[in-house]
């Protein structure tokens, strides 16, 4: 068994996409196993297991991750993850990765399959909205797929937008009103709110959405009546029913899971695709299990690992 | 984060015991968060991942954990394991243990647990089928709750139940054929078996049994009618129906859940008991992940551990 620190620094997002990718062809094959994550609630915050198989990679394993809103008061992320991996032929633990920095990134990677298949157009004003390690990791992905001319970024906290944007000033980056960071062409939405922060009136015909912050019940960006105005494809059904963009308007009944346009894996297959030019799409990423394997075996094949007794 | 070996040459049975009982007794309260086993089929085995956070340990956790049947042959065990722990504050992973020999361990204390709160006599006859490390760890920790005078093992491999005769001669063990192993009070049962090899003819009035084999949907151990005939206990009852000996029973309608006398942690906390000195009592044991944490809590106290550069 092997230790690797995750080395994000030597994996660039043209590689990820690349695996993320092949990893939502298989998801919309049939051709992985990946159970629903589960939730275990702390005193401050949750963790969330993930198992998978991806047997067109030949890797099995189980990402561990954990969600502490409060983690910043101690210096410490906000998001932590380790995945195991094991030997798909004996089941021996083959490594055990620092997933944390592989997080962002995999995630980074979704939006930009998503972005790069559902948005009209191939040059790109970029609304995004917060600043945090999930923002930066949607520009950084999405750039390597779409032609950015330019962000526009709002956050909560002024400051951080006004550090987001000197941080992307390479893109035209700038802090701006939430309206305006909505009038956009692709918006990416990275936020923890629980209640809606993006009004339907503010986003015109053609945007496409990544909706990436929400990943827990309770957990909601965007107002329902944008859902209804939409296309929305999801990563996985059942876990965006459980716990992604939509699972606040389904268990309100303002959508129901018969309203989904499908999934992203069905977009990479081209089975399913925006209806039109003037269609507002959405994504609702929650994060699979499969995006941590693809990843994984990335940080696997660049790292060089420490030995570990095992068994 | 740091790394653990597992350090079971410095447990002993006698504290896995007592720990592992006090995970029950939280178990029986209710005060534990344990989802049942996620499974996931490889091409030649499968592999469970075993969330939970047992509050009253203040320890929370994955165990990770394969069966592969065919792995000797590659000098490999059939279960490996590992555990990662998680700091219950933050969510940061803490440690990862090697949990192959620990797993033996807090399934052999399971069965002490049950042995000592169920058996109707102090004084022992033990009869052992199969002859493996579940076999081995169910008498260790066996003889620190109860006095065995006599071991009577049978194997479908005599030569095996030869070697574990041989090693467990201090306990007066020898090789019998399997109606006689069954002739004891205490049985226990550590086989992978389908078909059930302990027919209810064979059980005396009184015995206990510890069925801990059967770990997965269809396997089985004990013939259907034995279980009509005893009180039968489970560790948990969702992950009992689904894959403990009364699986096979359940989804053949000849058990009903509605027939269980109860749970371990209700007997642990005085709840529930055997009827009388003459029932047959039996515990099914599908091995629970508040288990794992109680053995990981130990081996973390007592083992240096290995540190690992996280986050």
């Amino acid at each position: 068994m092997k230790y690797y620190t995750g080395c994000e620094e030597s994996i660039s997002f043209k590689e990820v996409n690349t695996a993320v990718e092949a990893a939502f062809a298989e998801h919309g094959r049939g051709a992985v196993q990946m159970p629903p994550k589960v939730y275990i609630t702390l005193p401050k915050g949750d963790f969330r297991t993930m198992p998978a198989y991806l047997p067109a990679l030949k890797i099995a394993g189980v990402k561990i991750v954990n969600v502490h809103p409060d983690n910043r008061s101690f210096g410490l992320p906000t998001v932590m993850a380790v995945t195991v991996i094991l030997d798909i032929d004996t089941g021996r633990p083959e490594a055990v990765i620092n997933a944390t920095g592989l997080t962002d990134m995999r995630t980074g990677a979704a939006g930009a399959v998503a972005a790069r298949h559902l948005s009209s157009v191939r040059r790109i004003i970029l609304g995004v909205i917060g600043s945090g390690r999930q923002a930066q990791a949607q520009v950084d992905a999405i750039s390597e797929v779409l032609e950015i001319t330019e962000i526009r970024v709002w956050s909560r906290t002024p400051r951080n937008a006004e550090a987001f944007a000197q941080c992307n000033a390479s893109f035209g980056a700038r802090s701006v009103p939430i309206e305006e960071a909505c009038d956009c062409d692709v918006l990416v939405t990275t936020t923890p709110a629980t209640t809606p922060l993006v009004k339907s009136e503010w986003v015109h015909e053609g945007t496409h959405i990544n909706a990436i912050g929400a990943d827990a019940p309770g957990k909601q960006e965007l107002e329902a009546g944008l859902l209804k105005r939409a296309e929305v494809f999801v990563d996985d059904i059942d876990q965006a029913v459980h716990s992604g963009e939509i699972n606040v308007p389904i268990s309100r009944g303002l959508f129901m899971s018969g309203d989904l346009a499908g999934t992203l894996g069905e977009v990479v297959l081209g089975k399913k695709r925006r209806s039109s030019p003037d269609a507002i799409t959405i994504f609702d990423s929650t994060g699979l299990a499969i995006q941590d394997l693809a990843i994984a075996e990335i940080a696997m094949r660049k790292g060089s690992g420490t030995d570990l007794p095992f068994p």
